[in-house]
């Protein structure tokens, strides 16, 4: 896998943007060790899932390959997905839960992908998706279980690598949804890090990770909506994300929507970035102390900033716990 | 003075945050060149101010020198004093208009400095400031007119030199009150590129520099408040920072508050960062075309993300030109 990662990150390397490696020494004050952050919300289309999105395009267009592309995505997926069919001259198709933020509805149409919306709690994306007219002939990018995939997400670990110079590294909190970062950033980081420990951070009652990872088995999680961190609440591990998290060492962590909008109120007023709430879980988990950071060099991963304007104007409006002024 | 830069760059370097020069594919194809954004906003305080406080701090600490600094400000001045001084061991006295955004104000006292509010239409804040009792005592931080401040903000330029590992750099777009940092940052980027045009970018109705660099004597503004760029509405340029500005040619552009409320929303929405209004000048003089950026290489200095959160959720209602969607 760390060869597929490599050879991502040489092709990619021109074409993603190099997302900064934050500091912020009053955040280190407040958490009383080292944190980066790696600010994927800067990425193109507001979050990673462009890496992934390109990785694939690089297997396209061949004279006999697909002309046109398709996949499922609660909405960061799909932009990466659009932005990166577009870049490559390939339509794109995307479906979509009719509950998706607005804003990532609008701006995967504006890279000119036909949307289709679907009903998270009575349909299958994956059954929508296949009724499609244009299923049989279109390249299905998968949103995470595939090492196309991994490898693209992979590629903003190989960059933390980089940027840190021969810098420390202890741990690492990486949001969590199907896994595809957060394996593939750990693997990429392990190369130069072994002894790193990474944990997948999920949201409240979507920990299907931490759960799985705990009991050895991929196990389900009850409920498929009802988290404001739509980014990452997947059913279930992925089949081969699954197994890349244990050899890994992988441990889970999770955070309420209450401790996410506190970090996505706390990103914008006190470090002047705007995350959305599932990008801000990393962070989160770092804030409210989910794991011991004192005196240890941590990364947080920030995911992704496709936010809506009023749930942003809603987070702004919370008052910051005492102790992060 | 670029010896003075050079020696400031020393000295504050592991001091003061290395804000990242960011640069964003979608915005070069939108102004048709390439556009370097330099996120001072993600500097300590959340300004370039903390560098030029941080310089005159250098200047004291021995056994006879002050005990504590006085400055007068609009707020970003003020909060990169405040925190200076609380990092040296001072304390600080800083004298702010009563209209300044309540954040500033805020920001101010929690880094433990005494406010002093002042009527920015009917006092003068240089006499507000001279009339305190401790005033004799204290030391004074100039806002910008003063070769420490200067040569403070002028290492955000020389990280923008090491930051670009020698690739080219046409001109500058940045914002200017008093000129401290768009006579500093020139000095500096004209250490590397010595053809290099400076754009000062000012408030349209507060646009001192440009009419006194186009007249070649320094002018007034007719009002001394009415913009929302509140942190860069100086009266007049400064005795040092005017003769600098014209040794190295700069020239004048303005943004209504109309353009500079776009750029922050813009900033908001497509950059995922947040900028208050005076610190999103020079990218609204980019965003509007205000200079040729065609095929060109252009550094925006983005001053300052200190922005009372109403007036941010009031700047992302705003819909954004069709243009640069």
């Amino acid at each position: 896998m760390i060869d597929q990662i490599k050879d991502a990150h040489q092709a990619l390397r021109t074409r993603v943007v190099r997302t900064p490696l934050l500091n912020f020494p009053a955040l280190d004050a407040l958490v009383g060790g080292r944190l980066y952050l790696k600010a994927e919300n800067l990425q193109h289309t507001g979050s990673f899932k462009y890496r992934g999105a390109l990785n694939h395009m690089r297997t396209l267009g061949g004279p006999d390959s697909p002309k046109s592309v398709l996949a499922y995505s609660s909405g960061n997926h799909a932009q990466g997905v659009a932005k990166a069919a577009k870049d490559a001259g390939l339509s794109a198709t995307i479906v979509m839960p009719a509950d998706a933020p607005q804003v990532k509805i609008d701006n995967t149409s504006s890279y000119g992908a036909e949307v289709v919306l679907y009903d998270r709690e009575t349909e299958s994306r994956e059954a929508v998706a296949a009724a499609l007219p244009q299923a049989n002939e279109a390249y299905l990018i998968p949103p995470y279980d595939h090492p196309l995939t991994i490898a693209g997400q992979a590629t903003a670990g190989m960059e933390v690598i980089e940027q840190l110079e021969g810098a420390d590294l202890d741990q690492a909190l990486i949001c969590c949804g199907g896994g595809g970062l957060a394996t593939g950033v750990t693997q990429a980081l392990h190369d130069a890090y072994p002894g790193l420990q990474s944990y997948a951070v999920e949201p409240t009652g979507f920990d299907d990770f931490a759960r799985s990872l705990a009991r050895g088995e991929r196990v389900s999680n009850a409920s498929k909506s009802g988290s404001i961190c739509d980014a990452i609440i997947t059913p279930t591990p992925g089949e081969l994300t699954f197994p890349l998290a244990q050899a890994c060492n992988m441990l889970g962590v999770s955070v309420s929507d209450e401790e996410a909008l506190d970090a996505v109120a706390y990103a914008a007023k006190k470090l002047r970035i705007i995350l959305e709430p599932g990008g801000a879980v990393a962070l989160a988990a770092a804030l409210f102390g989910k794991i011991d950071l004192k005196g240890r060099s941590t990364l947080a991963l920030l995911s992704g900033g496709n936010i809506d304007a009023d749930l942003l104007a809603k987070a702004l409006e919370r008052p910051l716990p005492e102790e992060w002024q």
